[in-house]
């Protein structure tokens, strides 16, 4: 058995643990990061797209904005598409100057990790049979890799290892409650390298359901459509997808688009979920671990860079000024901010897909919403400072 | 059979009637009105009793604000309070100066009264039978009144005879489509003659349910309480009233509670309800005949005014310009300001009440709404501008 000793043993290499590890770098503490999957699986996953002014600002605290800043798209505005009209949602004037930058969470992650392989700093990829213990006490984590098996000793856990990882399923039942809620209906998503429709984002509400033209860059589109749950990607030819789509844009967006071959294509269910609270013992859970956004707002990621500024800072508050008020202030910090990304994030969905269980009633009522949301100067701030991300 | 010519019959005379009578008396456009009720059991109703600054307008272009102006009082905020802490929202500063004036419904119904018995214009109180006919064509009123058969022959027919009359009810089945909610639980609802807890109205959102505190005077108090809808008056003696108030209320407002035998009291079921379109023919629908909002919000009379006062200035402008724009216009400009009006509604109520089937999560995502709306401007200016009441 190979013991190693460290200060900070982070579970999960997505960009989460990848971002915690360089902010813990830069400050020069002691921790290593153990992956049960390969460097290439978890470099290629295909996730959201969209970072806050607060998301961009804590990836350059990190050292790892260049190539954000050269080949991110800084967005100052939204389209919402209802009724068969599109309105521009001018993030930048109505939250006095902030505005998002669309840049590939794979693309995040590419670079943290290559920041990391620059650095030459410990990582446990494939990991096997990973195990957290004693964190109410000594923190332990044990593992399987390359033939041998391994313990880490440390002071704390991060549970970066996302809504299937070990670390939430490892704290006792009883000091651990979940709030959830999935929605009866997926995102169909399609990668293509074709040019996006539009310069901005068009958020599309239509009798046919929800669909969202997105992109990766000037010459990678991302789009996608609400579809029952009960359908396959199988289902769905390219050919289908780009007919659908058509059919919930608006005339112009409808001759402007660029169909292509797919390079990408899934199907992804749609859940909310929060984990209260998010700190047990010198177990603390960040990122999808401890809660997940449905991706209407594109909340997911940079919810988890707001956790990892707060247990990052917690975490060298607590080892060079030797306060514990960070990490004790982590959980409720945390929730604060959570809960509020799960409302917006929950009020767009709600809003802009078709449910087929609404009552007419229902359906006046939320087509009455977005007219008065888009209608009003004030409406308007609440979905706009939300999207650009409130304070942290 | 009394033939009876006029160019407008009103059917019903609650405030909606009634205003739209003495507008058209000031604009010189003959009129009569006729009710199923008596005159003291229209005035002796207990209602709303806030007013949306347009409102208090309509009812000064009417001339009958004598007492309103004088006995009404302005409020620039109220209060909210959640989580047993009252925050202010400040109502004129968020919306520039505009506020709402708590006067009761059963005063303006009574001033209008007083108004028409004044101008001496023609009202059938006590009607029996009443039935509208022909508005397709020429609309007809018929009813029996002290012993003798009347016939109305008008242009028009006004509908403002509430949820329960006649004018909704007589049309065509397939002309109409109606939107409904109803809400698993009641508001409970007491008046005593005893000085208001608090300056301003207090929204009481708690975990044993909604509760209101407002008045009608310095001296007259108005309390709510949300009760489930099986309870009966009966089952609610005054001090069990004033216990449970107390236990929804933070401990500085239940130490300067007064109690006192209640004057009245009664609980009414919430319901929210459309009727798409407002005109058939001849025949326009005003008020509760065409929509009711649940109280929270104190939207239902002020929506009353706003269809009066677009359809008065319809009536005007088609008698003494010769244009049809305005009664063509009705339906649809109506139907947007109800909508928005029953979206704020629906929202408050949703916002404030406890759900017996309401998911822990939807309960959090209702604390977080209610939370970033309270410490977001732009969030309390969504709430302040609609309670105000949107421009017409």
């Amino acid at each position: 058995m190979e013991i190693v000793k460290t200060k900070v043993a982070i579970i999960g290499s997505g960009p989460a643990g990848l971002l915690l590890g360089q902010l813990l770098y830069k400050a020069g503490i002691d921790h290593v990061i153990i992956e049960q999957r390969s460097a290439e699986y978890v470099a290629s996953r295909i996730r959201a797209g969209i970072l806050e002014q607060v998301s961009v600002d804590l990836l350059e605290q990190a050292g790892v904005d260049q190539n954000l800043k050269a080949n991110g798209l800084p967005h100052s505005g939204i389209e919402i598409l209802t009724n068969g009209k599109k309105q521009r949602v001018d993030l930048s004037l109505l939250t006095k100057g902030k505005q998002v930058t669309v840049y590939g969470q794979t693309e995040v992650t590419k670079d943290l990790i290559q920041a990391r392989e620059h650095a030459e700093l410990i990582s446990f990829y494939e990991a096997e049979q990973v195990q957290v213990d004693d964190f109410y006490s000594k923190p332990k984590v044990t593992f399987h890799y390359q033939g041998k098996d391994y313990q880490i000793e440390c002071d704390f856990i991060a549970g970066c290892d996302g809504y299937h990882g070990v670390c939430r399923a490892s704290v006792p039942e009883d000091k651990i409650k979940t709030f959830e809620k999935v929605y009866p209906f997926g995102w169909l998503g399609v990668l293509a390298d074709v040019p996006p429709v539009a310069d901005e984002l068009i958020y599309v509400q239509s009798e046919r359901g929800f669909a969202l033209c997105s992109m990766r860059s000037e010459t990678r589109s991302r789009y996608y459509l609400q579809v029952p749950l009960t359908d396959h990607v199988e289902d769905w030819s390219d050919e289908r997808f780009w007919e659908e789509l058509k059919r919930r844009l608006d005339p112009e967006s409808r001759e402007k688009l660029v169909t292509g071959g797919s390079i990408e294509k899934s199907i992804a269910p749609l859940r909310s979920f929060v984990t209260e609270p998010m700190r047990f013992g010198q177990l603390f859970l960040a990122g999808d671990a401890a809660h997940i956004v449905p991706p209407t707002g594109a909340k997911g990621l940079n919810l988890a860079a707001s956790d990892i500024a707060y247990l990052s800072s917690a975490l060298i508050e607590y080892y060079l000024d030797g306060s514990e008020q960070g990490i004790n202030e982590y959980s409720e910090k945390c929730l604060q901010r959570v809960w509020k990304a799960e409302r917006f994030s929950w009020w767009m969905t709600h809003l802009l897909h078709r449910f087929e269980t609404e009552s007419e009633f229902d359906h006046k009522i939320k087509q009455a919403e977005l007219s008065y949301i888009l209608s009003s100067h004030a409406g308007q701030t609440t979905l706009a400072e939300n999207y650009v991300g409130l304070p942290y």
